[in-house]
């Protein structure tokens, strides 16, 4: 009778043609030969935070994903493993929470799969995602494809999601109230695009690790050596006081709304300027750039002017941030 | 730590040029404007089980969901929920089978993404792929496009998969051994279209709730009636012994290697024929038909000559089957 309940819950929130035919599959019809795909699980804890739901960061993670590479995302797929006991009325909250954010993105939610685990064998509820979407330019964009001199634009204030969620989940008050900044990109790219065509190198979302972790990333793929300075990083004083008083570097803190770009010299003054007109990216700014030295390496002028590496954070800081 | 090694363990076994590039997404060309896709979320207890484990069937079971619409499987995404302290080496054991079996089935893991929850917050490993297939031919099959007069074929002999995990499950030993028919289905499918062309209205995998399920849910799709001869349906002795012993019907229970089409009634002796010469099809059989009369519901003629309604499954009878 569960099954059957949280079937029609389903088919009532997403309510498509192509769900509806209720195959084991999805038929779909693409307007490009060039696709890309990404997955991902979430595993938030707590499923409901401040400014946001597992249902909303399930929607809008992997339509960023998609949407880094410059695709446009159309489609996405939910696979469900609810533990037994979990309440219907909070699951329903997240379906609509999904479904809002999916019409928000202009995607739709094809084809789904929902497995109920015994109580005790899973955490209320986890969801995975996976977004389809078409690439509509013909160059590449990818964490491999940083040059020398590219200057790395970051869209926006930073830490806002690892530290809202770990407030909520340790019961934590901080003055002012920090809300994720969970939201969907694929516009901000889009404009972006349109401003810079293929000076665009690569983009990438710093979510689990944060920025410290995707330049790092970027750097290790692109054998290229980065810089940044700290200043130059926008954090919100509320947040800033709260990583200081948790000892957390906001470098290190998980992001949901927000991208760098590795922009060549010659597009970096259009690019920021598109990025800064759009909503999603009013706060974006230059924080550093790329260097033929020290490949795979990540350098931080701080507040104080010293340079410092910037490592990979050690281990997982913040479990279960997304 | 842990992370880092499992990272590398993914793209020691998945190795290939579009995972390798390492970015949060997978950029695809595609020889096809339609494509099929299809999620599923394993949370197969126990992971290993006489004839297959989780990373096999994870494989298989979304090839063959996008199989079943005559789609040709390209691609899979991989997302992994360790519980923490899971070991290390069953995993490396789960994710060189699902190596084996998507190389076995020609398709490649493009993307994937790793969560690790605390312990006692999962059970051990859950898998989910998305698969991605493209459509070669220009007709529908659907579970939505039974006709009366169909012929309802089977591939071969029901409810091993399902007795196979229930008996590791629970520590049952039978005299002979009952292995799980995990299997891919879609070069079967193909040989089928080319037998039948657009007379393959409907193809489905019974997987859970078995053949009675999924005739269930094609009535229903289809408004159409359905009648079934149990003697005509295959059942190996052993499985049909250990059903008897635990009072399960094995039109109730699962298979993973399995295939329900419905078939025009002129080109059913062709589809027949070229499924018994492959080898997933061997031991195909006519077991029923279709009808305008009585929609949605499905009859059973049994053994004794009587009709009764083959219903839907009452519950899950066997939770985490896949």
């Amino acid at each position: 009778m569960m099954h059957d309940l949280i079937g029609r819950l389903f088919r009532w929130a997403f309510d498509n043609p192509t769900l509806n035919r209720m195959d084991d599959q999805a038929v779909l019809a693409l307007d490009s030969n060039r696709i890309a795909v990404s997955t991902d699980s979430f595993v938030i804890d707590p499923l409901f935070f401040p400014g946001g739901d597992i249902g909303e960061l399930a929607v809008y993670g992997t339509v960023n994903d998609v949407a880094m590479c410059g695709a446009k995302p159309l489609y996405l797929t939910a696979g469900f493993i609810i533990e037994e006991g979990f309440s219907l009325s909070d699951l329903q909250t997240i379906v609509v929470s999904m479904r809002d954010a999916a019409h928000a993105c202009g995607v739709t939610i094809v084809t789904g799969d929902t497995k109920v685990v015994n109580k005790g064998k899973g955490d209320k509820l986890f969801i995975n995602t996976t977004g389809i979407g078409i690439i509509g330019h013909d160059f590449v964009i990818s964490g491999s494809n940083l040059q020398p001199d590219d200057v790395i634009i970051l869209s926006g204030s930073i830490a806002e999601h690892g530290i809202a969620v770990l407030s909520k989940r340790e019961g934590l008050t901080f003055e002012t109230s920090i809300v994720s900044d969970a939201a969907p990109l694929h516009e901000l790219v889009q404009v972006m695009i349109a401003a810079g065509g293929n000076g665009i190198h690569a983009m990438r979302d710093p979510t689990r690790g944060g920025v410290a972790a995707t330049l790092n990333e970027l750097a290790s793929s692109s054998h290229v050596g980065i810089r940044v300075i700290e200043k130059a990083v926008p954090v919100q004083s509320a947040v800033a006081s709260a990583c200081g008083l948790l000892g957390l570097d906001p470098l290190h803190v998980a992001n949901e709304g927000k991208l760098i770009a590795a922009v060549s010299p010659a597009s970096a003054d259009r690019v920021l300027a598109a990025m800064r007109a759009h909503p999603r990216g009013a706060n974006a700014a230059i924080i550093g750039s790329v260097t033929a030295a020290d490949p795979g390496r990540v350098q931080l002028q701080t507040i104080l002017g010293s340079w410092r590496i910037l490592d990979m954070p050690v281990g997982e800081q913040l479990p279960r941030i997304c």
